[in-house]
């Protein structure tokens, strides 16, 4: 399996621009070949002003952005892409648009099956089986919770760790995914705090950015891994 | 319109116990005629429990508690109950279960028409349109984000201000509120922080507990109300 994803935690890091703190990973993980990334503005209302910053950005880095909503035919584009970057916002937003637009399945076979497609998500959840671990407020119903499902867990995004000093009693980050874990037959999250993000090449993992990650399994303790870690083992669908 | 509503921002208040804070609006809510309280265990997951934690407190309070979970028929329950009370938790699985178990529509009729039912709920999203506006993980897929609509706005509870000192770069509760009001025909949004409630009797509405709310309206500015406010004017459908 060729597929080639870069995960990450947040589009932008505290006291930081655009996609800065992941600028280097990004010209890293399209090289030299990529000339044009299809952009995927769905997740924000405004995707004419969403589209212009992210052609800015990747301006500077080399590469000409197209909108996917400026497309004739979402589905064509896909399937013509050089590259793919799926901008973060609201995932509910996002995921009821990539079905209305009928491009979950084409991105699920062109990133897993022929011509392989690279994919940069700072929008994770789409990515992976479901958006049942997303942090977003539900603004729109879509068809489903079922994501692309390019990888077989779920990451939480923004992974918090609680805050002794809050007096705050909503949940902790750490709460609602153990309440996840209740419900039968669920996958391992990955927690990726904010400045993280997983690399997966074919069939290898690998933590890169500047922070560690946690690893929520049903019906065991969770785990911390340090960036740089191997975490191949989320790939193998028997976990 | 006879309805009677409790809608609570939270079931515990840091550094008390469940349901203290808002113990003596319960009692003076439900009164001396009620005897038994219906109580809806379905937003956590270990029902008994939940049922032994709210049977113990109602009990201190002079009520006697039966869950509609070990009712032989759910609906039937609903049809005579004399007061009914939500349990907060997951909304997610709050509203699957109420809509399984085919009692969205008795309980919205129970409170809206015949023989009226109070209901106290500190789980606020159910009892509004639509659970769009929670703040909770979507751990399952429920039917619809349509709500039972026994009061024509949503609700955002432990609503929190933006904290001007955070380096965390998820979305801020104003600006997701924000976003669900760049969806067309959304309605008005009352944040209700933690310690607040709304006292719903018929067409008055009135703010109860010791923190200001934040009311949200489509294409205006938010506006705050004070512990105290009259706020009927949420429940003219014409806002
Ligand atoms: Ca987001
Ligand atoms: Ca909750």
């Amino acid at each position: 399996m060729k597929r080639r994803l870069l995960l990450v935690s947040n589009s932008t890091l505290h006291g930081s621009g655009y996609l800065d703190h992941c600028e280097h990973n990004i010209s890293h993980f399209f090289g030299k070949d990529v000339k044009r990334v299809l952009f995927v503005p769905y997740a924000l209302h405004n995707r004419d002003a969403y589209t212009k910053t992210a052609r800015d950005k990747f301006k500077t880095l080399g590469y000409e952005v197209d909108s996917i909503h400026k497309a004739a035919d979402p589905v064509d584009a896909v399937r013509k892409a050089e590259a793919i970057f799926i901008g973060g916002g609201n995932t509910f937003r996002l995921l009821k648009s990539l079905y209305d637009n009928k491009v979950v399945t084409e991105i699920r076979r062109r990133v897993l099956e022929v011509r392989p497609l690279s994919a940069h998500l700072p929008a994770p959840n789409v990515a992976t089986i479901s958006i049942n671990t997303t942090n977003d407020m539900p603004i729109v119903y879509p068809p489903s919770f079922s994501a692309i499902g390019l990888v077989p867990f779920n990451i939480n995004p923004h992974y918090l760790d609680p805050d002794p000093n809050s007096r705050h009693m909503g949940e902790t980050r750490e709460q609602r995914i153990t309440q996840y874990h209740e419900e039968p037959d669920t996958p391992c999250v990955l927690g990726l705090r904010e400045g993280s993000m997983l690399l997966v090449e074919g069939n290898k993992a690998t933590l890169l950015g500047t922070t560690k990650a946690r690893l929520f399994t049903r019906g065991k303790s969770s785990v911390e891994y340090d960036p740089g870690s191997d975490l191949s083992v989320l790939l193998t669908d028997a976990q």
